[in-house]
């Protein structure tokens, strides 16, 4: 695949059909973006009016073009972009940035134009990057296929893929600000052909290329992008946004309203081990620090600053963040005091007092690097009053130039610490205006340091998937199940359930509640309800026939009162469960991601408590740590203060079979238990309620 | 007081004591800045030494020195600050600015000697500000007696008041590099005298000042801060650093615990009407935006953009921060759909695509600014490619300018924006980087908007405060009280407890519970387990004398296997509590703001799922309104699903209750009442279980 798309970045030789020399056109920006840059390779120009420009003769047409050329940039009228395609094709050329707009975005008439061209781009095997897109950039082969004014972005180490076009100037301009470069940049467009997922994997193929940043505002195909980016070694960094306008879907149950809001992006992302940023200032911070930054060994960060606020500020960051401060050891202290006054403070954060010279940012940081027991330092500066900020600045590069361990600098200020940055930018050293914004680089770099690849579990043996595809044969599209069936396919899937029985009168209720041995509950069985004890359809703990006789037209009569149109199947008896500690699981196909599961504190309080985590199913051991981990509900399980500990691994269990489940059974919109009782470790969990919806018809 | 603050910004004359031609000392950039500054004054010089100086001569001592003079700065050796203050006093000088260091922050030694200065300032009536800080500034008077490099800040009318001196010459600098301009500016060094709080008072009254920034490193006096605070009309924004590290009290409650992480800050903040900032960044952020935007009437904010992503973002980013996204009226999109492309989204945010011209901006922005839904505009956009940015910021200003709403701008990029950032700092019109950053300035605004300052409500009558500190006399300080006083306590501030009676042996506990009625709980009574149930000090639900006579000696010999060394009173029997819903209460006291109400989901769980609020003992109406709809446990006293309403009305009064008891009791360090169950509306509320801590000897 990376074959035809690598002349994306590096082609032989380039053909602009639509150049100009009118300058108020997009396709005269083209030209003057090819001609005036560093690119090597031959450039030509293609317009139906023929003439020179920039130097060259304009072909008249794509077929007079001389070879090498392996790569065309369409700039014209979108009714004519067919056509050209097809010249394209018939010229041998197998890559094309289609960066004229009148397409999808448009309206309907713009995406049967623009199906035309992905048929054409098919037929001719053409990959196709765009349309209405902004081009590709690559600054060490020279090529910038962008109408972007000059001067473009420094060569560099950071990669920019984006959904929005209009985002990729301000990205080069800051970018430039920072002071770190740009290796490659592409502007996605419509994605009729070429996808995020696929120029991901060319663009971190380029050796210059050492971390990707992906702006995203939508993904074409999800499990895809995992798969890819999962094998990629090197930093990924996205910021998804649309997050909050994600919903519009009905949701039925917890698991949906609550995976409704970017979970399925976030769960994505971690199984993927692309980081997660917020904003696009986060996203080139982070950046920074990876491409230029080794990463630390461990957790243990000092600070080393010549003012006290800032420096406790830099500490807070760091500690928020859970990334740790370095206990300084006795050795390092001593050494410390020997090179300070008095009233410095040899604690972490390290203050020199606002007196420090250069030498004594330099020896301390010597220091500090020096101890085993720390593991990168963040250097916390604002202008030193009686010393120029660039002398300190390179007072520390010989420093952090001769340690492997990571060094960030805070540079307190803007126009009068200029010098300073470049000094360090210069020895790349990654540079931030605040102290928390260094310590969120540092967080990602300890993040990155402490990652481990997991694979998905082999799939478990022994479930009875044949019984749960006959089951979900029987049903309707977009019903919920009803409760015997659910507690068959739940059992099939190895997930206990407590003993029940159908009951359709009260007689019947009886008999069951008989067999099955009392106390037992009484749950309302209607397609209609997902909450039943909304309504009234739930009455527990009855201890004798005669409560079951009392409750059984009471709960009918609450439901009938409550949703009279709902369509009662009868009731489900069922044994009470022992007490135990209560969590919720569930599962939901996420339209991008398809099966995604969820798990948290239960019961009716779980949208209100929104103690939940997701992760994308099948699951990892690091997708069933990091629900444990991160939620309370999975915390408490092994015991808090008087609570007893719970059975932890029969959760891990439930959970990777609920998943398993999921995957399985396309025919499964959404499951919930909620909740799962867990007993004392070893002793199991049972799933007291649960309810499974069938998937709407396609 | 206010006019003996006021010569630290608008002297009529100054005098620096330790003024000096030698430009690697400190006191030749003061020197430097009095005489190269605008400053209109008289301005002297002292030095033993005598001499000229910036074409001034150089006084030998204090009494040479003419009239007007009534500040006076202190650059001198430490020891030598004493008798410089002393002949400040004689020379009737009331305001000193102490710059030197080498008093506190150095050690014992320099304590003493600030003691002394302190002493000498209050004998000649002296406001002395600092010592060890970095001076003040006030660039309307022009005056500037710090020692940074110039050039410093320009007029604008945002104050800034720092802990940290070694912020200040990073803060001038960041505002001149976000284009906004500084008031007064003072460094508080160690608060010998003059405290953050009277700074806050006289900066605040100055004319030119409309916002306030305050960047705290802690707090001599916390009620004091709350009070002037509250009556300051101006925004005030502060930053707080050192919380993480606020711990190292021993804490022995939830409450405890819970509040050792900055709350007390973010209540007294709450309360002060103060606006809480995270980061430095933020913190000017938002001072812009309060300084030059107009407060918006509603919430409704409308995004324009040129670029769906970013649009998008800030979308994000206000419904995040909790801003509502404006309803577009149908008469505004068919005006938007007259000047706009077809493609072009109407729904907010407003994309009007990457082709829009100045003009549309203008157009449009007028057309939203127009409609009565809308209270503010978010404009967003990355350079255009075919207009320059200027133009785009040029067509804005006269639309903005004619509006009574607020309008901000998130200009995208850096180097290739300046000029457009130009035109709008210019026209007062706020610019950030990043959608982000805008959406939390117009959060800020809003905030302020809604923003209702509201008195403590009167002390409740009919409270039984002699009975209270009957009990508190005969306490020894730091016990956990006896049960019988808890209860006690709280029934003497109408705070239900249940029935319940203290038993010292089996037979006992029997006759009590005859009298209370079955079932009933035991619990141990003892001062050395503030909780009970982490060592089996509980048993629930005692139905008849078996089971008390069982429960008894279990329950005893639980404890003694868990703490033998406790000292057990006997255990208190009480009537078993009907369900309810259960919410946690506690009040702790902080070192710096005194007594702290705290208001959550209970239950020993507290810590874990940390839903909780902290507010200022005594409590506004607007402090219970935050404490109930801030936490999950307050919310649902409406009723959730099937979980019915409780008696909201109830936890109001017990919280405002509870808080008096800890304003008028100093003698109780701690109150919970864990859990407080709460019935039906109108059927009230009793607590549970409940623990008192007396006040630690002092």
């Amino acid at each position: 695949m990376g074959h035809r798309l690598e002349p994306f970045f590096s082609p032989a030789g380039v053909v602009l059909v639509g150049a100009t020399g009118d300058s108020a056109k997009l396709g005269y920006g083209v030209a003057r973006n090819l001609a005036q840059g560093r690119f090597g390779g031959a450039v030509h120009y293609v317009n139906p009016a023929g003439g020179e420009l920039f130097g060259r003769p304009v072909h008249r047409s794509l077929a007079t073009v001389p070879d090498p050329v392996d790569l065309a940039v369409l700039l014209v009228p979108a009714a004519a972009v067919p056509d050209s395609l097809r010249a394209c094709g018939e010229r041998g050329i197998g890559s094309v940035v289609v960066e004229s707009g009148g397409f999808r975005e448009s309206g309907p008439e713009g995406s049967l134009l623009e199906d035309r061209c992905t048929t054409i781009a098919r037929r001719f095997g053409i990959r196709m990057l765009g349309p209405n897109c902004m081009g590709t950039m690559d600054t060490h082969t020279g090529l910038d296929t962008t109408f972007l004014q000059p001067p473009g972005p420094v060569p560099g180490e950071v990669a920019f893929i984006s959904h929005s076009g209009a985002i990729c100037a301000a990205v080069i301009d800051w970018a430039a600000g920072r002071g770190f470069g740009i290796s490659r940049l592409a502007s996605l467009g419509n994605q009729a052909d070429v996808t995020e997922t696929e120029v991901l994997s060319v663009v971190a193929g380029d050796p210059h290329t050492r971390v990707v940043t992906l702006y995203l505002e939508g993904v074409a195909d999800g499990r895809r992008l995992v798969e890819i980016a999962s094998r990629i070694d090197k930093p990924v960094i996205a910021l998804k946004v649309g997050r909050s306008a994600a919903g519009g879907r009905a949701v039925t149950s917890h698991t949906g309203a609550l995976a409704g809001r970017g979970a399925a992006y976030s769960a994505a992302f971690r199984r993927a081990g692309i980081i997660e940023a917020r904003t696009v200032e986060e996203m080139f911070d982070w950046a920074q620090a990876l491409a230029w930054a080794p990463l630390p060994a461990g957790p243990g960060i000092a600070v080393l600053t010549n003012a006290g606020g800032p420096g406790v500020a830099a500490a807070d960051a760091l500690e928020a963040a859970g990334v740790g401060l370095a206990e300084i050891s006795d050795q390092t202290r001593s050494r410390l005091a020997g090179m300070l006054p008095a009233a410095a403070s040899l604690a972490n954060p390290i203050d020199m007092l606002a007196s420090a010279s250069p030498e004594r940012f330099a020896g301390c940081l010597a220091v500090l690097l020096d101890d085993p027991g720390v593991d990168g330092v963040l250097v916390v500066f604002p202008p030193p009053p009686m010393f120029p900020a660039e002398d300190v600045a390179g007072a520390l590069v010989p420093v952090v130039d001769s340690s492997s361990k990571p060094v960030l600098v805070t540079l307190m200020g803007e126009r009068s610490v200029g010098r300073a940055a470049a000094v360090l930018r210069a020895a790349r050293i990654p540079d931030y205006p605040f102290p928390e914004r260094a310590a969120g680089a540092f967080t990602t770099l300890a993040g990155r340091a402490g990652r481990r690849v997991r694979a998905v579990a082999a799939p478990l043996e022994g479930l009875k998937a044949g019984r749960v595809r006959e089951i979900l044969a029987r049903a309707r599209p977009g019903e919920w199940l009803p409760s015997g069936a659910v507690a068959e396919i739940l059992t099939a899937y190895g997930i206990a359930v407590p003993a029940w029985r159908p009951a359709d009168g009260v007689e019947a209720a009886v008999a069951a509640a008989e067999r099955i041995g009392y106390p037992v509950a009484l749950k309302v069985d209607s397609a209609d309800l997902p909450h039943k004890s909304d309504v009234g359809g739930v009455r527990l703990g009855l201890a004798d026939p005669g409560a079951v006789r009392a409750a059984y037209p009471a709960l009918v009569g609450a439901v009938e009162a409550a949703l009279p149109k709902a369509r009662v199947r009868g009731v489900q008896v069922q044994a009470m469960a022992d007490p135990g500690q209560d969590v919720i699981l569930g599962s939901t196909s996420d339209p991008q991601f398809g099966p995604l599961v969820m798990f948290g504190s239960g019961g009716i309080e779980v949208e209100g408590l929104e103690d939940v985590g997701f992760a994308l199913a099948p699951l990892t051991d690091a997708d069933v740590g990091y629900l444990l981990e991160s939620t309370w509900a999975g915390r408490r399980l092994t015991g808090y203060r008087s609570l007893p500990a719970a059975d932890r691994g029969m959760v891990e269990q439930v959970l990777v079979r609920l998943a398993q489940l999921a995957c399985d059974h396309p025919g499964i919109a959404e499951v919930e238990v909620n909740p799962l009782r867990v007993y004392a470790p070893g002793r199991g969990a049972v799933a007291v309620d649960a309810r499974i919806k069938v998937t709407e018809a396609a």
